[in-house]
């Protein structure tokens, strides 16, 4: 499978010279990637493209292919995927449309049977494909400026709806977080949502699994591989079309067989998979679980320099079924003797308005160094002035110890987020509100609490 | 109340030369803020600060005051209002604490028989105080570059906890949604929630209340004031500390009597208040209720080019009790005339991946006349490049016929932004993901079917 994600070489079939074209798309993307590959560009009616040699079939290719990358139109797929067969080229991304979806199922039946015959594992048709954040390879159809690739990270994402996981992989560009490997695999033909699955479980750069379905192949292979999976690291996941007119819609979309709410809730839960209630939600778990290591329960400390912000903390942990934390007399005794009198040693420990970068050191040394907190919810507002933006170097530091989890939340406009997304990069998960990060930290430690 | 929020003169007393005091922030922000009003800088101790004259009393302004901030420390308050009400100033936000909320109860009642006994109206003690969109006048000692001031608009947000509003003002400035009157009121000694609540109430430019209480003063004079404003405009509130810890943390906080959930529940619901479940859905809702008209019903359509958003957004419907809308007969077939084989005419409407802006704009435009819709939710992905820019005008085209609301649900990058910005710019309220659109259109369409 790691061809699909990082080949050595890769073939482009249907490779075009017209700038619209998919095939162009794809083969200006991978010059453009950084991807250390080789690039043959295919097609018969081109001798050069973007200063590439074309190669009128991939049975010209001097050199042995890996994988091969197919945008050509329907009616002359077989025929080219069983000329990847004679090159002997044993892994194919076919990207073309009008298959099963279109209701085409006896010309999908006949490139399944093709492929199956030449040894050839398939991703597709009709997807979009893959992207690595190691490697750079990706075989998306979208231009670079309109969908930016995400840098490297921990989550990997298998999305059954191509424009769901290029709106994400865009979105996380911003956001700051990464990706080891993301996959649209289209009509899963041959490989499925299972197989790339347990590809991903096996990735030592996966530290988490998105998962968006719409429905499943093959329900017991599914939930055996997931089983697997989930006890080595969080998947999470999202089911499309949960109600009974968003399964007519998923009829319309990929025509998969889509099942109750219920049946995949109960799958997902004995599967050890996490159900997210909205795309949202799925990666503010996805950050956390990204970027933390395992907490060692369920009290958390909150740190802020915002009352409301410590009400409203406080008020998500209580709701959420975590645990607020009770410092030891020694901890909060030490830091009343170093704070002044209006500091509020306590849980939520509100640092007051006029809280300087010193005082939340003090404050989070004192809680990493306390057994009697699990994580650290850390409320930083940078309207105030006494914050210095050397704060941020305070939590990369306190994050380096290694003792627990730290995450931060600040809420603000430019200011804010260059410090937010300073902190995203340096591996602390953020969030723009108390809610969604206790939420998040209520996954965090409900999956190492079963594990 | 005017005289708080766009004064024609005001006096800063307490203005320093020091820039890390609040006094000088204040009047340097008020300096560079576009407000047309006179300042008058009072302070003993110096002659002139930012190359304006200072007065060593209020009493030796040569001209009326308006308005007096105050930001001098708590033991002096009472002597600058008492010279306050010799100068006849009617008005003053005490931005100074030290105050009720660290347990000086007997200081803060000689300030309120005080203020009383000479007339004055007071917002503060312990306080912001105001920021005016409109007049662009504000007292808030919060450095322009790191809280920035959110464009002039229709939300209106009373803020009992400080940090929250200074925090979610400069939120505002990135995501686009603008403000009237903004009032953080500190202890609530003289003027509190429900006095503000009504003065908002009758502000033509407040088409939205946002409310944060940790307490209520008056409970009885709240439950009428809102029932009355509810009437007129939308009233999203949440309340901070409905946990018991939560109670704890406003005890050490505001002080304020929190009360129990259930009771304040209550207390909303009577009172026609909309209870937001966080600080994030507060502002989801507020941006749909600044932006959108009244719709006529709860029948909504859906218009995208990626299917797993459709699907995602129908189920959100569903879930939260509103109708998919059934365009009649009519435009269905007008639409399957204009459009390509695969674009899906029913509900959600597929465009598919390769949609166009013409495509966007027959879409809307037979959803527009067509009376069986009452909201659209249109989602653009513009990861696609297909979708010219100019989309942007074909959903403010729209949006002028002044029809129906309209919502757009995009996901992405830096080219999202700029696009998403340009729409809420132009009064399209605007979301990343489905799921939190349609929660917010669920409010939208519950406010007007109660109303």
């Amino acid at each position: 499978m790691d061809s699909f994600f990082n080949p050595s070489s890769v073939a482009i079939i249907g490779a075009s010279r017209d700038p619209n074209k998919v095939g162009h798309v794809i083969l200006r993307n991978l010059l453009d990637s950084g991807w250390k590959g080789k690039i043959f560009p295919v097609n018969p009616n081109a001798e050069e493209i973007l200063n590439n040699k074309v190669y009128a079939s991939v049975k010209d290719i001097p050199e042995p292919v890996d994988l091969a990358i197919v945008a050509v139109p329907a009616e002359i797929v077989l025929k080219v995927v069983q000329e990847c067969g004679k090159k002997k080229i044993r892994n194919a991304i076919v990207i073309s449309s009008g298959f099963a979806e279109i209701g085409e199922h006896k010309l999908e039946e006949k490139l399944v049977q093709l492929v199956k015959k030449l040894k050839i594992r398939m991703i597709g048709p009709n997807c979009l494909g893959t992207f690595d954040g190691f490697s750079s390879f990706d075989s998306l159809f979208l231009p670079r400026y309109r969908l930016k690739r995400p840098r490297e990270g921990g989550i990997s994402f298998i999305c059954q709806s191509g424009a769901i996981g290029s709106a994400i992989l865009d979105l996380a560009t911003t956001q700051g977080f990464g990706f080891s490997k993301f996959a649209s695999y289209g009509n899963a033909a041959d490989i499925d949502e299972s197989d790339l699955l347990e590809y991903v479980g096996n990735d030592p750069n996966t530290q988490v699994v998105c998962i968006y379905i719409e429905g499943v192949k093959d329900g017991r292979k599914f939930l055996e591989v997931a089983r697997k999976v989930s006890k080595k690291k969080p998947i999470i996941a999202i089911k499309g079309g949960v109600t009974e007119q968003g399964n007519k819609a998923v009829m319309s979309h990929t025509g998969a067989l889509a099942g109750s709410a219920e049946i995949y809730a109960g799958v997902f839960k004995q599967a050890g998979i996490i159900q997210a209630a909205s795309l949202e939600e799925m990666f503010d778990f996805a950050k956390i679980f990204e970027k933390s290591m395992a907490p060692k329960g369920q009290r958390v400390q909150v740190i802020t320099n915002g009352g409301g912000y410590g009400i409203l903390s406080t008020d998500a942990i209580v709701k959420n079924d975590l645990k607020l934390a009770e410092l030891s007399k020694e901890t909060s005794s030490n830091l009343r003797k170093v704070f002044p009198e209006r500091v509020i040693v306590k849980n939520p420990m509100d640092l007051i308005g006029d809280a300087t970068t010193e005082r939340y050191k003090l404050a989070m040394d004192a809680c990493m160094a306390d057994d009697n907190a699990d994580v650290l919810l850390v409320v930083i507002l940078y309207q105030t002035p006494l914050v210095t933006t050397d704060v941020v170097d305070v939590i990369i530091e306190a994050k380096r110890m290694q003792k627990k989890p730290i995450v931060v939340v600040s809420t603000g406009g430019e200011f804010t987020e260059v410090l937010r997304k300073n902190l995203e990069d340096n591996g602390i998960p953020t969030y723009t509100y108390p809610e969604s990060a206790v939420k998040s930290i209520k996954a965090l430690a409900d999956y190492y609490k079963v594990r």
